[in-house]
């Protein structure tokens, strides 16, 4: 199979998308599937409500009987009974009859409308009515939320705080989920030194260690670092091999460009990944290499954290997300206007980062000042990318391009 | 103290906020500083990079010597010996002499500029340039990404991605943040059935319980479910008081509209909670009450789950943020252009949550069919509210409303 070499991004994420499973699936626990992806379509085992109740507290009566009520006529009726949330309707109400009414209360049979008690005269054994009601008035129907049967929920959907709570009124103790990936985190390098540690010469923290896990975990998934690689290419092979036996896939960062140091695709395929991918045409982010060993995706992003970030919301984030089960793994593009210049353009795609300002209804960005591949301090906030097509040359204030959210 | 009453739900978050206090505050290690609310302004303690660096493999040299070199008059340097990331810079270049140098490798003294390989012709011993450089050409200065003593993140803001990175790169091994609420979920009502028994007359399951949980847990905190109380005062009342006891503050549902078995702002006041509001002129959500006991917030929201998240959202949401030490508490107000009608007004204010579609670079959002108080399912993927104005009336496709994201 040909191996892709700096293709646009779409182009290689395509192209392993194509080639990216899914991982497989559990049970879990109600109280655990917050922001799990749902691994099988969720239909309405029953409908919500299950029973015709009354919206509020009142009075359960005939409207035949209160027809003709009005303030110069009012209209008395015998309360038989009171129900509440949660009980059994009683006897039914017969002409001239009233039950009083709890919200949430199921309605007694005979009665075909509520009134809301503040709008009665009332005592423990009768109520009184000034006006008429409708058939069917203030009654809740059952099945008004969900009819049974309906789709709550489809397969590849992230249970949020509604979906929940969907799942908990239809009184599901398990739900089907696709299994968390667990994902090994390597950096490499010898000039890396981890935090905590003290700093020589020109080494530098470690730092997209520290940024990866954050995302993966930003993700919903589970993230495990596994160890600094110098730029030794056994010691890599090495540590990459046990990861893909240990974990569902690996993440490596640093010593994937073409300097002499630059040992990992080497040691990827010694490990017995297929390298699928190896460069992209796109700034920051073009050094990288993407693979896949036993169909676990093994990827190498730059050393630089702001390449690293940005080759992995274009390319690994999608990868990922689809390999998790979720059905919504790419981005949407959406229209951003830019309220700055940005000088720099690019042969390839150039991705821009920021913060997303809605302006008078309108998505709009200020481009950061610093997009240097190695500058964080840029990325503090930032919640947009935005993709200035090649050949375009400097970006200006007004300029409307496309974007996705990160 | 007065006790708000029916204002709008502006007045009485405003009025709640200003006697939340934050919690404590605790150590935690890089490794866990993600999604947290950092305690103290965080400055840089070092410049990054901390040296003057090579931006790519080249050659670090003099500009002085190759001024003049163009493709007729070729200029050749001795090379000295070879730096990469991590080394300490060797002896000084001098006239006539180059140094190979890495990506990220310190620049040697005497050098004063750095010739990409690829635009040189080099061997073992030797480089020869065909083309002068600038003074300080392609020399990543110390300093360029971030000044010593630059604010990096300040108090209160929650450590995302970007800021993690930063931390790390500063080779901070410990961070001080705000401490992780812990917060008891109560709720009551009798017609409450938990997942997993047998539904029985018109009994519903119990919804809020999952639906809060998720919710606190996706604003960061820790929620933990302490039990269903019936519709009794003095049952409940020993509930609030022992999580009181127990945790940094507590969320009831249910019980806290104006009827027979509404005994929960009962209960709290038993339990020593100083109730401070008690309902909000707004639909849904209308239905609550929050107090405070010894600077820990009580809060009781309806059993409507629709009424109790969007109460949540505008109010609770609001003041357990600032409760954990977050400084943007208050969520911004977009303008949201509405893509379809809605008939019912409200009296007070009416909030109707959606999906935000970015539409042409245009923020909107399509009303969903139901907003009932019970609806849930209306609330799917739902990431916006929109404020409909008292008195405003049905709304149209077309209007412009005040919004903010959930």
């Amino acid at each position: 199979m040909r191996v892709l070499k700096k293709t646009n991004f779409r182009e290689a994420r395509d192209a392993l998308l194509a080639e990216t499973g899914i991982t497989g699936v559990e049970k879990v626990d109600i109280s655990e599937v917050f922001g799990r992806v749902l691994s099988t379509d969720i239909r309405a085992a029953m409908m919500i409500p299950h029973y015709d109740r009354s919206p509020f507290d009142g009075y359960a009566l005939r409207s035949a009987d209160v027809a003709n009520a009005s303030e110069e006529h009012p209209v008395t009726l015998r309360v038989l009974y009171e129900i509440k949330a949660g009980d059994e309707a009683g006897a039914p109400v017969g002409a001239g009859e009233a039950v009083k009414i709890l919200t949430g209360a199921p309605i007694p049979a005979g009665a075909d409308c509520v009134q809301k008690y503040e709008d009665t005269v009332f005592d423990a054994r009768s109520v009184t009515l000034k006006a008429p009601l409708r058939s069917g008035q203030n009654i809740v129907r059952a099945g008004e939320d969900v009819k049974a049967g309906r789709l709550l929920a489809g397969r590849g959907t992230i249970a949020d705080v509604a979906v929940t709570g969907m799942l908990a009124s239809q009184g599901m103790k398990t739900v089907d989920v696709y299994k968390k990936l667990r994902l090994a985190v390597i950096s490499t390098g010898n000039e890396l030194t981890e935090v905590g540690d003290h700093l020589s010469g020109s080494s530098i923290y470690n730092t997209n260690r520290y940024m990866l896990t954050a995302e993966l975990q930003r993700c919903g998934f589970e993230a495990f670092y596994a160890g600094l690689a110098g730029d030794d290419a056994e010691e890599t092979c090495e540590l990459i091999a046990g990861c893909l036996d240990n974990y569902d896939g690996v993440i490596i960062t640093g010593g994937v460009s073409a300097g002499d140091y630059d040992v990992v695709p080497e040691a990827m395929e010694k490990a017995g990944v297929s390298i699928r991918c190896h460069g992209v045409k796109m700034k920051p982010g073009m050094a990288c290499a993407y693979g896949f060993k036993n169909g676990k995706p093994c990827i190498a992003l730059s050393g630089n954290p702001a390449s690293a970030m940005t080759n992995f919301y274009c390319i690994a984030g999608p990868l990922l997300r689809k390999y998790a089960g979720e059905e919504n793994y790419l981005p949407e593009i959406i229209r951003v206007k830019m309220t700055g210049d940005f000088a720099k353009g690019a042969k390839g795609e150039r991705l821009i980062r920021g913060r997303m300002v809605i302006a008078d209804g309108v998505v709009t960005m200020e481009p950061p000042a610093d997009q240097g591949n190695a500058v964080i301090s840029s990325m503090a906030g930032a919640n947009l990318m935005v993709i200035v097509p090649p050949e375009h040359g400097p970006v200006h204030a007004g300029d409307v391009l496309d974007g996705f959210m990160i």
